[in-house]
């Protein structure tokens, strides 16, 4: 046995013998099968698919929008969505421009949920960093009048914690057609802040990044303000801490933040170049659907499905 | 203010203020949002559901299923479903007997994926080890028909990867009442068996756990043997490998397997003595509705629907 893999997820090649007869032997179960098989013959794969992308099916991000996290181990690089939370993006600028963030810790870590970062001293009135320009307060933003000039573009697939689901600007999101009510969703990677019981707790002085499966019924809860871009090893990847929800319990268990910085402070030569697939776009799409029914010669059956958490939003270097 | 919390997620209180005048100023869609308030209304949390089961509604780790991955900062330990794979479950038996694993490595860490084991030397003839007692080859046990005295508690929420999903023994798995099939899902923390392009060519000499997002989309193209019940922590916070799908690319940066035991074959007093939740209890029932539709004070909207893989599968010290 060679090396094997639990998964080629970048292997496509032309539908193969193997996975037509076991179509034929057991999983054609209705005539939607036939479709799908037919459909997934010849299937480009995505890697294939982005390498065809146009230019203009790439946009670079958003300086203004552009966080760095430092660490001692590397640069976690994070895009604010101030289309779905707009105070909290203001506020967030503010707090990293007067050097809030710089010196402070991530001071959770728990498995499968989130890792955050706050001042580790927040409850201590003597060495508790003080907020100078940035607002204490927030009207929450758990969710917004959806702007019809936002492209949203629909994922066709069911969801079952929002009635509809999809994309608008490369960030995955919920919508209630009912309520015209749009919010972005928790997916791994996604940037919330945290609060305490008031919805209006939140300033952004607190932040965590879900390191685990989707734990979509934070939705709605809590402001979601953006998403990590490139980075989100260095975070998913710490320790987890032994205390109650993943809270280190020693200060020297708790990974330093050097500093937060706006790319657009940070001088050109610093800055990570980096762009991401437009999600309105026929290449985006078409990336979904690569995923949604996987062809090559490894997958024996097409999920024929794809959760809103498990689409790809690729993140590459800028060309 | 005080330190805060992505989420309150074991605190549950009596329904509040807050979350009623919340819910009538502009999330009471529907009369179902009516039903649900009220329906909140006292309602237990998961904690206390727990705290208040009886002995029946949980089983022990059954010892010939359950395997200690042996690792320099501790064990994990997972339980086999010979339910779903019971050729695979017997040729890990026969592996682990043989010692097979003992000494080979972590040899893949992809963000958001998989942890992967395997024989570091596998490609290389001349230093590969040899499978002595165990099969070469096995026929895949991607689904199984299902048995009628399998108790499946069925989850009543949709889902998109599978006709039904629900829980067998303490496992999350899909089932198609048309095919009479069932299977293991990919949730977080789920075992499988690693193969290449043939669906035979899984023989369990490397298994790999989910650490990220559910990949859903593997269901049914892999076999899957199990879960992790405890110490998923130690395969989860791995650094992630630089390589191609996360293989690490120097045998140093490998996480070395002291041994993998049978629990049955560990003497009683170096045992993990663990029991888990009986799935086909109202206890369980029970918690799955406080995690659907959560009370308390920290949440505003209930999420009125669960996934699949964001299901609690509690397990806890033997009382």
């Amino acid at each position: 046995m060679s090396v094997q893999f639990a998964d080629a997820r970048f292997h496509f090649s032309t539908f193969s013998c193997v996975f037509s007869s076991l179509l034929l032997s057991g999983l054609l179960v209705s005539g939607v099968a036939v479709a799908k098989e037919v459909s997934r013959k010849n299937k480009p794969a995505m890697a294939d698919i982005i390498k065809a992308s146009a230019a203009a099916d790439w946009r670079a991000l958003i300086p203004e929008n552009t966080l760095y996290l430092e660490l001692e181990k590397g640069r976690v690089v994070m895009e604010l969505a101030p289309d779905f939370a707009p105070k909290h993006a203001i506020n967030i600028r503010a707090l990293v421009r007067e050097g809030y963030y710089d010196g402070l810790a991530i001071v959770r870590s728990q498995d499968n949920y989130v890792a955050q970062w706050a001042d580790p001293e927040d409850e201590n009135p003597a060495k508790k960093r003080e907020v100078k320009t940035a607002r204490k307060n927030l009207d929450a933003e758990f969710s917004i009048k959806y702007a019809k000039e936002l492209p949203f573009t629909r994922l066709p697939d069911i969801d079952g914690y929002a009635p509809q689901v999809g994309h608008a600007n490369g960030f995955a999101a919920g919508r209630d057609p009912k309520t015209g009510m749009a919010w972005l969703a928790h997916c791994y990677g996604a940037i919330g802040v945290a609060r305490g019981n008031e919805s209006n707790s939140g300033d952004g002085t607190s932040l965590y990044v879900v390191t685990g499966n989707a734990p979509r019924h934070l939705d709605r809860n809590i402001t979601v303000v953006g998403r990590v871009m490139q980075g989100m090893e260095l975070l998913s990847s710490l320790p987890r801490g032994t205390g109650a929800l993943g809270f280190y319990e020693k200060p020297e268990q708790m990974t330093a933040i050097k500093s937060i910085r706006i790319a657009a402070d940070v001088p050109e030569a610093e800055r990570s170049k980096l762009e991401v697939l437009r999600t309105d776009t026929a290449t985006f799409k078409a990336v979904v659907e690569a995923q949604r029914n996987r062809g090559g010669d490894w997958y024996k059956v097409a999920a024929g499905y794809i959760e809103l958490c498990n689409v790809p939003l690729p993140v590459r270097a800028q060309k």
